[in-house]
């Protein structure tokens, strides 16, 4: 099933840089793999702002919480989740 | 290039029913052709809310307009439009 | 799984009375037999409002869907949905 | 009675992370207990935030004040508080 | 038991006045017959608007809520409920 | 004349707990000596937050800032003042 | 002592146009009236709204309840209402 | 000297078509009108919305309240009025 | 012309106190300055909170901003602006 | 294409001065750099804020990322972006 999920990313500005960017190189790596299991269907940069508009295809809320919970940028980032479903004037068989 | 499109529709309560049913089916028929044509790339129910979250693919932000505001619903729905882009830790080839 | 759901009801104050009470009548009737289905888990009302808490345990958020879109007074209720997951510090067998 | 209320829990990333392992251990102890007593008597996760959405079952908002103002993460959490009561369509028998 | 509630009234100008004007007195009825029963326990107009605070002692959520939804211009009224409990720094016997 | 005041204190996470301390016994010596002289008529907790409904019984706007500013917590204090007056329905001799 | 007021006009627009038009003189002729007497102190057009803000000299919130709500547009306004006190830096010998 | 000005429209569904047809072609010959004489500098459409974004040349807040307020849609629309100045890196001429 | 304003001010807790001292005491003495010109109209404090509602007359946005950015506590001031023009109801000559 | 963008800058107050003031020559450098590249179309400061607006023109929502994300001060801004086309009212040809 499928969870729309924007995820929006606040560093503070007094984290030591090298922190910074060890954290944000694992949570690349993670992406990568979260990605090409086919659990983070989706994965767009908003234009303009440090946030991203994802959809997750998981078994359901409590795989959802597992995979966001544990990504390193987890307590940085402010998650507004969405429950999706099939709507009923849609034509692509996959968006489901 | 990418929107992302949230829609939220309110018909109002004293709208004639057959008005409303005429309304809806002219906007299915809409909605097919607009994916069809692959200008509506995604289109998905938000559970439990008569809204929707959709991507559309167009030529920038004249064609989102055209397209939106000739929806048959367009003067009952809300829309929050937010311009996408490539995330640099996407694997998928399409999501751009 | 489990999905929390806040229902707020606004009934249009020039709606005709009988098909009020017969919505109600009918909206009642449909949680009845939803609770003993199972898939109502919890109804609350919220004190001093015409609003209510509750806990649904579907299958996913389509189910979750046609249950909600389907009750009586939908077109007349703002929904708010947050799914659920165990927490890490409940001892309650069934709240997951 | 019962009460609704929802924690969402910001832990400031400053905090040296002994000080919040320590509360965080506290916090759970106590929550075991609580539930135990019966007073806590629903407690979930919502899933990708690090916030619960719980129902307490007390003799009163004095009560109720007393046992969220003692938890360890209390200054840590924006709480939203909702008196519950017996919805007309409910036919659990707990739920009140 | 103390609860904080404020409301806010909204009467729709299309109510015939005859109607709106005999709500307002069987209001006015109610709120003095619970202002003796020592339910209502304060009464305030909220200086420049249609609205008042107000301070009821119940027994709790439920009575609250039966008082509250039974008043004749509950339907065009917004409700924000507060629990209370004594403050430690207050010295007046009564404000608990 | 009467004002209602809502206080929400935010004590800074990174203040000497010594400070802080200091700051609430001398804020509850102030708040019994206004209480005593009658300008701080209510003083309730609400139940499940760092924050309280206040009425103060002053000569005027000028008199109310003085009391809230000379605050020992006004400093991480957010205030919310509403001007009451009496309610017409209102059977209570004091609250106006 | 002063108060602040901004209102903001809504006229709903299935309002006969004569009672429109009536309302609306009478509420300058009131609005000249007040101005005269002292109390309506300054009246400003918010530009580009249909708004204003205002600055009253009453003897307390009672006398600004009275002369607000006796405003025939009163029911077609949101009111925003801030007591004002002396500004330790001003200058000027009427503003307080 | 420059106001940004953002409008929304919201026309009432329940309005007369032939009645809004009107007002929309009289709005947009006052627009063409008001853009010539070079007061309405900038005037764009907001993708997906029916809301524009503005940017006006006037002698100050009167004259552009004179304006905004005499547009045939303005009771139907929302207006945010933000004024412009130069800004320290612009190297725009005309953009002051 | 006249612009209205509204300062909110707050003072970060860990700025050393004589540099907030300080700082205050150059604002008092340019707020002096100002209103001696005639450029800070009204300066009003808001009861029971560190802010302010002002008028200032200037030669339009960009004198407007010119005065409010150099003031010294401008870094740590919420500032909401508002264009006023002439009432058409009302009767005092120097409110425009 | 044209997207309209505010920029609101918030600088915290414990960043070192000289780092501040570096970022704010370089971010001047570069926004000249974009205006005279005919990508940064408007940038007009918004009066009594330390924030802008500005339209952009750009090949999509990609090139418009791009730049913002690599403007010296992106961290410390909060962006808000709108898609803007052609006005069917607009008689300017360069407004598209």
């Amino acid at each position: 099933m499928l969870f729309h999920v924007e995820m929006d990313v606040r560093i503070p500005h007094d984290l030591p840089s090298e922190t910074a960017d060890k954290l944000k190189a694992t949570e690349k790596a993670r992406a990568h793999e979260l990605q090409k299991s086919g659990k983070w269907r989706h994965l767009w940069r908003i234009a303009g702002r440090y946030a991203n508009v994802s959809v997750f295809e998981v078994s359901g809320p409590q795989e959802l919480h597992d995979i966001l919970s544990s990504l390193p940028l987890f307590p940085y980032m402010t998650m507004t989740i969405t429950p999706l479903c099939r709507h009923p004037s849609s034509v692509r068989e996959d968006d489901r």
